[in-house]
């Protein structure tokens, strides 16, 4: 039986992950894998876990498995409020920093909409903001155009014959994935200058905020423009990926439509969950994890830039990431690494192709690789492999 | 600063649930309450849950912290298939079964497609197909007109000059919420046959199917046309609302789209919980725990029928449910539940409004009750107090 008359018009627009369908037909193990963007397993506190969940049912009894406010258990919003010093009235949780990337969209993108984000961009949001038909248009051409000609951003615009006014931007400041490079306080307050001129609102993707291995901390977008920027937090990166929880910070105004929206998606975020995840918070066992997470991570992306420069042939270049899970690399023109996958696979080694984190599939002769899941002799294993395979 | 420029033009229609309204602002504990769908905290398996979430971390280790597939992790749909005799690639998981009817309605139904319902019907599947702008009409309209002139449905339809196809109908035969009435199997049969001639689709959410506490179980609708009905299932009633996981069962073809759909909404569902429900499923746990929920519940639905015999005025008649956890009162025609509702409240008792049910809003002299949450003394006292407030 054909389904196509039954589905909705989003659907044609759905965009497959090529790295979940990577996951999909090959045993991770069994092959040197810088693709996903997975945590090391060793960063995830299995003894800590062990003893929450013994203690948050002890503590909550049936509450910590009961229904719950929609918001998101008070006692959680309560420890991310102390954290990050943002009022407990600014912050709703969500089932996954994913789930706050689709419920921003869901709230803000109607097909067709302008939406600016980096290129390359994370592939989960390319996949959220493609179902909702959004005109992805990257940020770097209305930010170039401005600058040089030296107008005002709407003076530019107005004098190239008028622009659609964007929805939204969406950025990853810190630590890009996948680029890994992190923006500056300057292109940071460009574009809040922007945002306030052309009256848009930024989503600030900030998952990996918390790994920075070297360099200077640049202050959140959000903390420059909290009234029209939509923050979202994630702990899969600080606690476990498994657990698929986050945040957003934000006006309240906005919060309520995302409230509101959330009843119909899942009515709550898990709630066992939660607590495990406000008694880690509060009782300090995460800034504990979190240093040792930073210290594995700081050696594990040293390491990773040394095997490159090692092992890379001549004409390949990589950005140098003050923190986060991923590096880009660029290789000569004439190399296509989408084309290059099966013979990589083939060898035991798989990445993402870059082109998968452009709107339009191009810069075929770039690729992301992850440097938090592999442990130091299988990395330098798998980066000799991929070597040879990038100079056959 | 006024947000309403950024919004999508779904946000107009989305509704929110008076029912999650009440729990904002009342605190349960301090009143009677026949509102929520909660389970009794009684039938949360507590010593269960500390034993097996110590098992899993032991068993699957980093595992169960990691990502996992967006499908699901294998042993839980293996425990599912097992279970319920449906092939393991015809399964997916949910993080919690309202995500269930999102990602159907969301693959399925473009603003202004004719969704079926019945009248009244869950809340929160009239949330989600607000916010697709589905044009939702009432299933009983449908039925019965092609009944009444001994046509065929198609037959009776184009005699009364055409139709819009229906994308699909949303049905809870089982128990349903919030009348608590029972679909027999002609009614299914019916539908299904409906299904075929107008060519829609059958969405069957089927959360309380196994809280059964008299008369026949009646074939699920999946079972009678599994290749156009998308079967919705649940854990909250009989594991824990808390841990937020249902699953989908449907034809191949369909779950690959909500695979897709799904990468872009939350990646994957909570992977310890996942290998938890999958342990308390296989282990046998899970029936024993339902042994004791469907006697608790019995008792508790015979205590409701008889307290409501003993105190409710002349002119109040309810539904007599075999199974799941409410019941639907019809009041005398000039009693509005909602104007009603406050009253009630300053007494000290909480219900939800009958015409939250409905999709225009009718049938004001209805109210939905729970049975399942409150002990017995406190149930017939609050029973008591409603009865006072309706007479009044």
């Amino acid at each position: 039986m054909d389904y196509s008359r039954f589905f909705s018009s989003d659907v044609p627009s759905f965009l497959r992950s090529p790295v979940r369908e990577i996951f999909r037909k090959v045993d991770l193990s069994a092959i040197y894998s810088f693709a996903g963007g997975y945590p090391d397993a060793a960063t995830f506190p299995i003894a800590d876990i062990k003893r929450l969940s013994a203690l948050v049912l002890e503590k909550y009894g049936a509450k910590a498995l009961q229904y719950g406010a929609t918001q998101g258990v008070t006692e959680l919003r309560e420890a991310i409020s102390r954290r990050y010093g943002v009022p407990v009235e600014n912050i709703q949780i969500t089932t996954s920093s994913q789930q706050g990337i689709d419920v921003c969209s869901r709230i803000l993108a109607d097909p067709g909409d302008v939406v600016l984000v980096n290129e390359p961009t994370y592939l989960g949001a390319l996949q959220s903001l493609r179902a909702y038909r959004a005109d992805i248009q990257p940020l770097e051409g209305f930010r170039g155009f401005a600058l040089k000609e030296e107008l005002s951003v709407r003076e530019a615009i107005e004098a190239r014959g008028g622009f659609k006014r964007p929805k939204f931007c969406y950025v990853i400041p810190d630590f890009q994935n996948p680029s890994g490079q992190t923006m500056s306080l300057e292109q940071r307050q460009e574009l809040v200058l922007m945002a306030r001129e052309l009256d848009f609102l930024i989503v600030e993707d900030s998952p990996y905020r918390e790994l920075r291995y070297s360099g200077e901390e640049v202050p959140t977008i959000y903390s420059l423009a909290p009234e029209r920027t939509l923050h979202l937090g994630s702990f899969s990166k600080i606690f476990a990926p498994g657990f698929r929880l986050g945040w957003i910070f934000g006006p309240p105004e906005l919060l309520e439509q995302i409230y509101v929206c959330k009843q119909a998606l899942d009515l709550c975020p898990p709630i066992l969950d939660q607590y495990m995840a406000a008694e880690f918070m509060s009782s300090g066992a995460l800034d504990a994890n979190l240093e040792k997470s930073v210290r594995l991570y700081r050696s594990k992306r040293d390491l990773m830039l040394s095997l490159l420069e090692k092992y890379m042939p001549a004409g390949v270049s990589w950005t140098h990431p003050e923190g986060g899970l991923f590096l880009f690399l660029t290789l000569p023109e004439e190399i296509d690494t989408v084309a290059l996958y099966d013979r990589a696979l083939a060898a035991g080694v798989a990445y993402v192709a870059g082109s998968f984190f452009y709107r339009d599939g191009s810069h075929r002769n770039t690729m992301r690789l992850n440097f938090s899941f592999l442990d130091a002799s299988r990395m330098e294993e798998g980066i000799k492999i991929l070597a040879n395979v990038i100079k056959l």
